[in-house]
């Protein structure tokens, strides 16, 4: 049989009439090439957003097993679209909506899990010829209800169909022609990273980097489906990502990457009582808050600082929480800082090298940069600085690694 | 168990948010007064006109799969918009496309038969105290493939869930407040119909009465399933559908309509030899051409003119077959003519009183009005005449049987 590719396009690459035509011409060219060919679909633009509105116009509280049933239109939309573009040019094609693609997955509506693929069909449908055209981000629960898999979701889809049908390829299209080692608005010489691995590329995704959401590179991880990130309608190598032993070069820093959609929290004067810290953390995981950097010093016996960092979405919650923690634990108050900021560098590199962390807080420091938290995991080092120098900050550690040179 | 009934909603009443929000009031107000409610809910507005564009944008000739895929989104998003309005309102409900409603098709994309429904998951949902809302116009194929139902196909669905689930009524709730016996923007004093029989609202419908679709209500007749036909917006009475042996009176003539969407074809000279008009009505017969009207007339000896009328879009299509069977059967000529228009009047007394058909005639020979061609069933009486002159001779004929005081 011939090698199984599964291509995805997102929103962007699908946004009008125009753009699905130049991608069905685009999936038949593959197609020529002998491969047999899974496209996964988005929906079409500000699609999704547009029905949001319509929802959010009836109630501000939507039950979700409705918005799974309503926003699961946008995706059968694109796949109807471009399955008839692709019949244009006189070449066998077939849509699938999630369930019929036999994509199953738990009962948690706007964010369900996928659980098994039922790909019999997509198999059958592959052995008659056909490109097949899968609708993304959505499937089915046992229950027969529609389900959506949330942020990263047509991803997932690709992803877990990769894994499934054991695909050669799964090519990620997308607005940006791959993985950069900063931010271009930022970093102007910012360059295309040629391979990544999957550790490195799931760093930058909780980083901020937005090409590619976490869960589906960790899912891709799990089941080390190759991929590549490339522009929908420019021509390039993309970025590919993959296991670090297949690897040409190791390079120490592979990126630079900033988030700033980050607050800060300390809870200052906490009694020095064991298990203290833990009850803070444990009242925050109960309300779904994930904790990102922690810092607990100590200024005087038997009193500490917590500090810990949360997404903006979730900072007056966990601030609510903190607060009550102070009074329960008779702390002494709290500050909360939401003009903060987070660079890091991620590299499979960094934990082999000493020198790495040191250069990027003199980096900082040449620029006047206070760090105000750090944290690290084995091959990434983040820094909690002003939000105002963040830009700077970014340029300055680019400069550092020399990361203009990687890729050229 | 507290009484079934459905409503159906078609495009126009639920065209925008405000809309689908009174809509819901209506609703939830019905299911106060304890009802069981199972709610049939079309597209939105001209939102299938949309998606039909943008499929022709595309190719001029989209496959039927891919069209009931792309089509049949427009319910889906009523169906979850619609069902969110309710939940804000407080009760309970819950949205099934075709397929989770368990309605079931033949495979003819875009014109598919409901051939079983699979009533289980919505009598559960019923039972627990949900109103049920269900997409109409779809359903979904032995293949698992979505199946749209052509025209009238919301109606059908309502339909085909009241006799499925016994239900004790089927309310269509429309732009117009009822059946009218004439069309109201021609006939000035036209006046609601309040009940009718199945035969009646079937002729009428077959004639060119926009408020339901022929098949529906001949599908309702099959089941005996009691219609109203409401406005959705406006408080009244409506117009009852029923059995005829149940109606409190049956009157002669209950309305007359117009159709100008219709073209007469004459094949003129042909031999008169036995088995030769089968001949010509098979060959149409075979190009799913339905022919109404038809008379064989002879002027000469061994000769007739063959004359007969079509729907408008397919009247070139029948031209050409007829021209073929001018030329087969070596006859003299063909003669169309699009500038033709039938008014017809419908009732079940028709038959039953002789001076019906006098009436009619005369009421059109008073206003000058030429007389093509006529034909009749049970309870109607059909005159072809110029098209120019069909709202002069519906007015005349609305006069002469006095139905502007009918239902007043």
């Amino acid at each position: 049989m011939n090698k199984i590719v599964i291509q995805k396009y997102g929103g962007s690459s699908v946004s009008n009439i125009e753009k699905i035509k130049k991608i069905a011409q685009k999936i038949v060219q593959k197609a020529k090439e002998g491969y047999q060919l899974v496209i996964v679909v988005s929906a079409m633009g500000k699609s999704t957003d547009e029905l949001i509105k319509m929802a959010k116009d009836i109630t501000i509280n939507p039950r979700e097993r409705e918005v799974d049933m309503l926003l699961s239109t946008g995706e059968q939309i694109s796949i109807a679209l471009l399955t008839m573009a692709i019949h244009s040019l006189d070449w066998e094609a077939i849509s699938f909506t999630g369930r019929q693609a036999g994509i199953m997955t738990n009962a948690a509506h706007t964010k369900a899990k996928v659980t098994n693929i039922h790909h019999e069909k997509i198999k059958n449908a592959l052995k008659k010829g056909n490109i097949v055209i899968v609708a993304g981000f959505q499937g089915m629960n046992l229950n027969g209800d529609i389900t959506t898999l949330g942020r990263g979701g047509s991803d997932t889809t690709a992803i877990a169909l990769a894994a499934q049908l054991k695909a050669d390829l799964c090519e990620i299209y997308t607005d940006v022609d791959g993985v950069y080692n900063a931010d271009p608005h930022i970093v102007k010489n910012a360059s295309r990273i040629p391979e990544i691995s999957y550790d490195e590329m799931a760093e930058l995704a909780i980083l901020g980097a937005k090409v590619m959401h976490y869960r589906a590179i960790d899912l891709a991880r799990n089941y080390r489906v190759k991929i590549v990130v490339k522009s929908s309608f420019e021509a390039g190598e993309g970025t590919m990502i993959k296991e670090v032993d297949t690897m040409l070069e190791k390079v120490i820093v592979r990126g630079v990457t900033q988030e700033k959609n980050v607050g800060k929290i300390v809870a200052e004067g906490v009694p020095d009582i064991p298990g203290i810290a833990y009850k803070l953390f444990k009242a925050l995981a109960e309300k779904e808050i994930i904790v990102d950097m922690i810092i607990q010093s100590s200024h005087r016996k038997e009193i500490n600082d917590i500090a810990f960092t949360v997404a903006m979405n979730d900072f007056d919650k966990a601030g609510k929480i903190t607060k009550k923690f102070i009074k329960e634990v008779k702390a002494q108050g709290i500050i909360t800082d939401s003009e903060v900021a987070k660079v890091s560098i991620v590299g499979a590199g960094i934990t082999s090298d000493p020198l790495v962390a040191s250069r990027m807080f003199g980096a900082l420091s040449k620029e006047g940069i206070n760090i105000d938290m750090i944290s690290t995991s084995g091959i990434r080092i983040s820094c909690l600085i002003n939000a105002g120098n963040i830009e700077k900050a970014v340029k300055a550690i680019h400069k550092e690694f020399g990361l203009e040179r990687v890729g050229v």
